[in-house]
């Protein structure tokens, strides 16, 4: 099947209309009609090539929200008519620990959703900047919230996942006090999870002008990270800082914002690297810096439910396909409020 | 009362006899007729004035063992004849959380064994490289080993216990992979206990000739770190990685052995900063790059009955007084198998 899609030729390239082809949906498979598709930062980075091993054509997002268009014989679990996501993830190899543990995320044979070999034409898989797509039921996730608010439930399925995953790991709950570094796709999200989940939470900004907008994605306290005196206010305070900034900056004056025991979680990853951390300062507290990427299907599924449950979706900006270079430029400025989404549908026309 | 001591007046001079002054024993204080010493990398570090904050003149030393001389007359635990250590912990709050966890080592009142801020002449206290020191009972440890190892039981106050708490606190155990980086003073140690505890224990060296000596101290494998091949044969594999290691280096190497979830415990401080380590090593397998220092009082006996019960002493050279120069320039080199303890009936002379 030929279907309509967007994506690129070449790293320094705009990305452009294109024809796609689908496979037909195995025993296992559900086609989905997508109806939105989140813009992430990481999409930029591989479309444009910033990263190692990028496939031309390319066609970026793991962002998807859509509906059911069609469901192979063996599958139960969905109908036509039901509105589904798929995040980052397509497929992965089924039988190790990783995916035994439901961490499909970490495992070795995990085969993202574009830019990862397939058998499917063209010899790697093409993501959600297209009309339709196919994926195993397995890696399909159920979308329990009102469809009225589909668009903007589409971040969630890496945004949102991204960041639930280390706030659940590191226990983020009521007695605990979270920081969330940088307010942006990834930081707005993480704000709000925290919030639902009954932390402390206290946001970190470099943009004072930023300061109501995370009191009201749930920000208990906002802290200027460039004012030297509100961040020594905090210091030795935080359970768990969750740091959404890819760009490299100075790690240490999070850390220091550790308590004992304290875990600091990076999430973004930059394209150079953050300055060395100072060792003193982990080992002072037993300080722990980590990582974490996206999350597994189970906690997705988790996460997708919490967010129903708790009426938690992204903000977000819709645009229209032809739109997707120059919210590119504006996402490069961090202008956006606070995620991209491509209505699907103008990929038609 | 005066007792014979060695330390230094200033950073760029060589250690040499010298008297110093203790305090009666309050009524809490236990005075201790210290037998042994051991030499501390940190100890080199501090009394030469390569980190910040060296008083002078400064009397190193907190692996300190020997025998009760006397008590305060509200000490009931200790007995004069008892034998007993102290570590690298003289003093702390008493009333914050961390000393009511038994971590006294992460107060921030933590008195340290040598160079902090203490109400006794000179200001600041003064180690175990001399005869005799005044300790709280709060901070002395019973030692049970049989008295002909007390000399190697000296470097468990402190090499010991900076091993032996990170080792418990990532639950180095059975069914556990364990690696230890470096193979010295805290190295071997760590190859001791880890062995004890049950792990399955992998030593890393830079040196191919210390590969009979790392089996012999508990590693079930050694791997050269310069061999690439070696290393990549146990990537993603490690629960577990103590790197002992305070010279700077490519962290990447090791954090690429490490599973998912797995951590690796700096117990080491450089005095330059290591490589940055590259974010996506963490990431992508939801790995720990975490800190350790020492371990608390009630932790540091647990570590000393651990060892009496497992027969464990450190392997030391034992040295006099008159040789602690010459000790520090063979333990710049490397040249220990693996601890100097100073015989402190040599002070005398």
């Amino acid at each position: 099947m030929t279907v309509h899609a967007y994506g690129a030729h070449a790293g320094d390239q705009p990305l452009e209309p294109m024809q796609i082809t689908r496979r037909a949906p195995g025993l296992h498979d559900i086609r989905i009609e997508i109806a939105y598709c989140g813009i992430c930062h990481s999409d930029l980075h591989q479309v444009r090539a910033e990263w190692a091993g990028t496939r031309f054509p390319c066609v970026p997002g793991h962002e998807i929200v859509g509906r059911v268009a069609e469901v192979g014989a063996h599958v139960t679990a969905f109908a036509a008519g039901d509105l589904v996501g798929v995040g980052c993830i397509v497929g992965s190899c089924r039988h190790c620990e990783d995916c035994d543990s439901g961490l499909e995320n970490y495992c070795d044979g995990m085969v993202g959703t574009y830019n990862f070999p397939t058998p499917d034409a063209p010899g790697w898989t093409l993501g959600g900047y297209s009309q339709q797509i196919v994926v195993d039921e397995r890696y399909v996730l159920r979308i329990r919230h009102p469809e009225a608010q589909l668009a903007a439930v589409a971040p969630l399925l890496c945004a949102g996942i991204t960041t639930y995953s280390p706030l659940r790991h590191w226990q983020a709950g009521p007695g605990r006090k979270v920081g969330v570094v940088g307010i942006g796709g990834l930081g707005h999200m993480g704000l709000k999870l925290a919030h639902a989940m009954g932390a402390h939470v206290v946001a970190f900004t470099t943009s004072e002008s930023k300061r109501a907008e995370a009191h009201a994605l749930g920000a208990d306290d906002v802290v200027v990270s460039r004012d030297v005196d509100a961040m020594a206010a905090h210091a030795r305070s935080f359970d768990l800082i969750l740091n959404t900034v890819a760009a490299p900056h100075d790690l240490d004056a999070f850390l220091a914002l550790l308590r004992r025991d304290g875990a600091m979680v990076l999430v973004g990853a930059p394209a150079t690297p953050h300055p060395s951390p100072n060792v003193f300062n982990l080992i002072t507290r037993r300080r722990t810096l980590a990582g974490s990427m996206v999350g597994g299907i189970p906690e997705t599924q988790e996460m997708l439910d919490f967010c129903a449950e708790h009426g938690i979706v992204a903000d977000i900006e819709l645009i229209r396909a032809d739109g997707i270079n120059a919210a590119y430029e504006r996402m490069l400025k961090g202008d956006v409020r606070y995620r991209f989404v491509i209505d699907n549908a103008t990929l038609a026309a």
